[in-house]
């Protein structure tokens, strides 16, 4: 004979409901609650199943994380928050990769009976959250914008950032700056270029195309601009899409037996713990990553429990943080 | 009239299991029929309920992977091969990290509805395999040996890396030889412990007290162990438990002005990607990790399909690689 949550309730003088909540962890339960349930399901033996806790309820408590390459950095950086979080409401972590068509990924994620989705993929021209939309999964964007299909979201803004970055590097001396973008076809990629060249253009600085390289955010196409830029252009500033592409640049740097800040200056974007590392002492436009995926947590569990109508959108600011790999040119302030 | 996988079985001329194994990419399928069960899945717009899959099936298509800690470099390492290989087998990969007392996680296992597990924490004293197997649940141990509940296993034996590295630093000239070594509490930790010494010893070098530091396969670790280290014992060489911890002695001699190599030589463990960055160049005792998560998952889906009675262990060997981070003392060869 089986013990059902049933006899939990009863032992622990509590509802059907609570038992659940109290064993998945939830936020709203006491822990005196908690404690009183864990108590009786010990003495009693019990297992909840998580099958028939997603049959009765209709739904399961999974949340998939979308991402296009978990072997990237910035990537493997989300998931830690994004488990932590989702587990505080009671849900568990599903991780799904773009591989394969992009068709197919819509239907990976629907056969997969998730109760929502959150979308960290870049692309602006993926077909996934219409079709999410047309089978009625929730999901939230994060760290994207322009999607033709609306939705709850969390985004940076790359403005106060690049502004604060060009200022200092202003000062420091610097006008002729190169830039290694990201792909054009992501919303992050484009937001954050449209803030460099704005920031630039109101001290007089222009970005010409012999100083532009783009790529997708990963360590070679760091490595490979900057080789090429050390080759035709000799910036004396270069700006990488993101900290992954900063250090393939600062790799290329060092293979040159070029030192970074005397003879190139590089600044990188999302402030990723190896930024912070001695060794390494990226300059890096900075948000708060950690605290972007609790709110991003927060908003598709939200949307599942129904206690939100409208979209909500929640963006994230950004600041330069200055540290060993931008120099002073002899020229400044001279 | 919602869509069955009956319908499609009979629209694509298989039989539901080959549905299902089809839409769940499985290995045995071939890719015709894939697609011919795909095309005809899409054609009637059916969606496969992973809900029902697992009722049918008596059980869930998901495994767990415990680690202790998603923010250390080495465990996130572990990530993408595991979701790649076990999705490859029809199965979707599960994260769970060991906050919490011990006897809260095996539950947590198990309420998960979880087919199996890989356990990839390192503790020896853990409960965790003895829940599990009273509750009948697969499970597989990454890189541990030497637990009293026997399991398949997949080991790294790290007496060759070890050896070789031992002798290419006698060879360097380095005597007064230090290690920073891992918890003892860990089956890593005491394995690699006993082949440095008994790699050392065959040199005829001792390892005393005041020569090893010991902690968690952190940075902080590394980091407190190298100040200490140059504060009192200047060795010439460092032996880190791993590339994570090598990282922070890294760091440590930065803040000090000291060069590696120059001053203070250092090896690391495991070959992780930052290792092979042109801007750390780590010398480090390396294995196939990418492997061994692969024959990890083999293992577990094996034992999840019955088709393996005997427990299978399988042993990953260790070579020295060479980089930066070693230097030749003047007095060698001399």
């Amino acid at each position: 004979m089986s013990v059902t949550s049933h006899d939990v309730a009863r032992l622990a003088g509590v509802s059907q409901a609570t038992v659940s909540r109290a064993l998945s962890d939830h936020p709203k339960v006491s822990p005196r609650t908690k404690h009183l349930v864990r108590e009786a399901a010990a003495q009693l033996g019990y297992v909840p199943s998580e099958a028939g806790r997603s049959l009765s309820s209709g739904r399961s408590r999974r949340v998939g994380l979308l991402v296009t390459d978990l072997d990237n950095q910035f990537y493997a950086q989300l998931i830690p928050p994004a488990h932590r979080e989702l587990e505080r409401y009671g849900y568990q972590l599903m991780l799904h990769t773009e591989s394969g068509e992009d068709a197919a990924i819509a239907d990976r994620l629907i056969a997969g009976g998730l109760a929502g989705v959150i979308l960290a993929t870049a692309t602006l021209d993926s077909a996934t959250p219409a079709r999410l939309h047309d089978r009625s999964v929730p999901f939230v964007y994060f760290n994207r914008t322009g999607s033709f299909v609306e939705a709850d979201a969390t985004v940076v803004d790359p403005v106060p950032g690049h502004e604060a970055a060009v200022e200092h590097i202003v000062a420091a001396g610097h006008r002729r700056v190169a830039a290694i973008l990201g792909p054009e076809n992501t919303s992050t990629g484009r937001a954050r270029e449209a803030a460099l060249r704005n920031a630039l253009r109101r001290h007089g600085i222009h970005l010409p195309a012999h100083l532009v390289r783009r790529g997708g955010y990963d360590t070679e196409t760091g490595d490979r601009a900057m080789t090429e830029l050390l080759a035709d252009a000799r910036p004396t500033l270069v700006f990488a899409a993101n900290d992954v592409v900063a250090i393939g640049a600062l790799n290329a740097l060092r293979r040159a037996g070029a030192v970074p800040a005397r003879d190139v200056s590089i600044i990188g974007f999302d402030d990723l713990p190896p930024a912070r590392w001695d060794i390494i002492q990226l300059s890096s436009i900075a948000y708060d990553l950690e605290a972007m995926m609790r709110e991003t947590a927060r908003l598709i569990t939200a949307r599942l429990e129904g206690s939100t109508d409208a979209f909500h959108s929640a963006t994230f600011s950004t600041r330069y943080v200055d540290r060993s790999t931008v120099g002073v040119l002899p020229s400044a302030g001279g």
